[in-house]
């Protein structure tokens, strides 16, 4: 408990990730991201009133951190990391120290900022959530399907989708954090739903796994248009994008009057400046068919975050909705896992476990 | 009156627009479009019951049609005009015999489908209003002000822009037949509204006559990112779009958090296939600042018309609202206004008179 006198090791070490040099284009690197170990002194006194000791469990790894390295503005207008500064995304931790009386040693909690550090010291404000670990829901759910990318697809789907029966839905990186879950909400809701991959194995996961009522892997079928004329012969409703630019462009072909283009995140140009992006040539469809197109960050939507979390957690309890992550182990395998998200362009949906086990 | 047994000239010589070929690409041409002479019987036994002989009297020349004459569908996909068959338009006219008894001989009426020939015979159902001549507003103004260009500024401005006190406004084609409505439009809700257009007489006009706070012309400020920066140091909350391709993708560099872009229309990419249009490369930005971009045709807004007649009938018998249009005079002269639209990519609101006087 906070303030108890009962002291432990007071100093001890860990390792952390730091923004070394921004990547303004391509897969960050080595050069860019480094590891660095640090001391943290959990003596009662270095640990300030309102603040928690706490070590990671689990971070998740998203495509969207990779425009916070740039070192410039990019359309998701992230704040940059600063050079030299410990990086920070969605994390899990358990508390190993507390100087706020509503959290005791153990808890786990969840910060959508947590520093990539096995340990660290943080305002006990900037944790959301304190985990209840016999619920019934895995602990890596609360950074997938209750996470961001849950919620990401929530909003997508049913706010902005406003999915409902018999609806032809597209959704891109089928199999990527959003995706998954993106695919099972829109069929809870009884549309009829398509998913775009980049391997034949995920084809077949979005199909048997996620109840996709078929998928293609567009590094096979690669004349876009061609497959959406096959997979969609009366057109699109819903088109949830997470990719972007070529694709974007052959979906607007085949959007239906009427139809809604939620973006959620373009991965296939995050590693490109702007100028170098494939433009899209056909927005006057937009125009002919009245779509709406929007792009949105969850953070917009967070007066909906609650009703989210009923339905999320309930279809999770009961089943409903699944879900599958890559794990990576030991912090060391930040960079890797991060690498992968973009040598794959396939949008996994990953993890890492702080310790290897 | 109609079948009350009075002959005058039982048969009337006219001349009419009609479709000869397509033209896919580039301005259309007297190739495309030609001119022929018919002849209409006023016999009162060769005008069907429901239908009314009338003569034309104003055409209203709009971007629009230039997507009925390309021979295959394109992003508006508005029907493509029959090849031999007589080209439509919004036009006004004067009956001049009546086979239906809510019509009679005199009677000025409006139908957005009509045919751009002297005379001709329509089905009465196909009128959409007779014009109160009494009411104190011309008659052009009926196709420009009231009719769809006025409509698709109070859509775009009114209902999808959500235009209110404060705002920063863009709009472009500003002097067109859409943009010198909204930019009234926005200022009567307390906008501040910015204007782009082609020629420094048309800033004047924006300026002097339109009330736009201010306004630049895209042919003489041609790195669009430095103007707008010049013109929005607030960035823009709304754009109503009616050109595309780069003005389209300089905005999305400007656009505020939240903002909107309702798509009236691309007058920069109408000629070109659209493998050849301008690509726009940062729709990216879409998703880190929330903005929804949405196109529009008037045609599926007409359940609010009537909210848009009340509100422009009396800006415009109140003088609040004023108009400018070119005529041009005789039936001959169509294909010269179709093709001063694109010539000069000004977007000029333009009408024709069916008579030269």
């Amino acid at each position: 408990m906070a303030g108890d006198g009962t002291e432990k090791a007071t100093v001890i070490e860990g390792k952390e990730w730091y923004m070394a040099a921004y990547a303004p284009q391509g897969v960050p690197s080595s050069d860019h991201l480094k590891l660095r170990t640090v001391t943290i002194s959990l003596a009662d006194d270095s640990i300030p009133d309102g603040h928690v000791a706490v070590e990671l469990l689990w971070i998740s790894v998203d495509p969207y951190l990779r425009s916070r390295m740039t070192g410039h503005q990019d359309g998701l207008y992230m704040p940059q990391f600063k050079i030299d500064e410990v990086l920070v995304a969605f994390g899990v931790g358990r508390v190993i120290k507390s100087k706020d009386s509503r959290y005791s040693e153990g808890d786990i909690v969840l910060n959508p900022y947590f520093p990539i550090a096995e340990y660290c010291v943080m305002p006990s404000d900037s944790l959301i959530r304190k985990i209840d670990v016999t619920a019934g829901i895995a602990i890596p759910d609360y950074l997938n399907a209750l996470g961001a990318p849950g919620f990401a697809a929530w909003v997508g789907i049913v706010v902005l989708g406003e999915a409902k029966p018999g609806l032809n839905v597209f959704v891109s990186a089928a199999a990527g954090g959003v995706g998954m879950f993106a695919g099972q909400l829109a069929k809870l809701r009884g549309c009829r739903v398509i998913g775009s991959t980049g391997s034949d194995d995920k084809v077949k996961l979005l199909k048997e796994e996620f109840g996709y009522d078929d998928a293609f892997n567009y590094k096979r079928e690669t004349d876009y248009d061609a497959a959406l004329s096959k997979y969609f012969p009366n057109g699109i409703d819903v088109y949830l994008d997470n990719v972007g630019g070529k694709m974007l462009e052959a979906v607007l072909n085949h959007i239906n009057i009427g139809g809604r283009i939620p973006l959620c995140g373009m991965i296939s140009e995050y590693n490109k400046s702007w100028k170098e992006r494939d433009g899209v040539r056909n927005l006057l469809n937009l125009v002919g068919k009245n779509v709406r197109m929007e792009g949105f960050l969850v953070g917009s939507y967070l007066n909906r975050f609650q009703d989210f979390l009923k339905e999320m957690e309930d279809c999770l309890l009961q089943g409903k909705i699944i879900s599958k992550t890559k794990t990576y182990n030991g912090i060391d395998s930040f960079l890797e896992s991060l690498g992968s998200l973009f040598q794959a362009l396939m949008m996994e949906k990953l993890s890492f476990k702080s310790k290897s086990e």
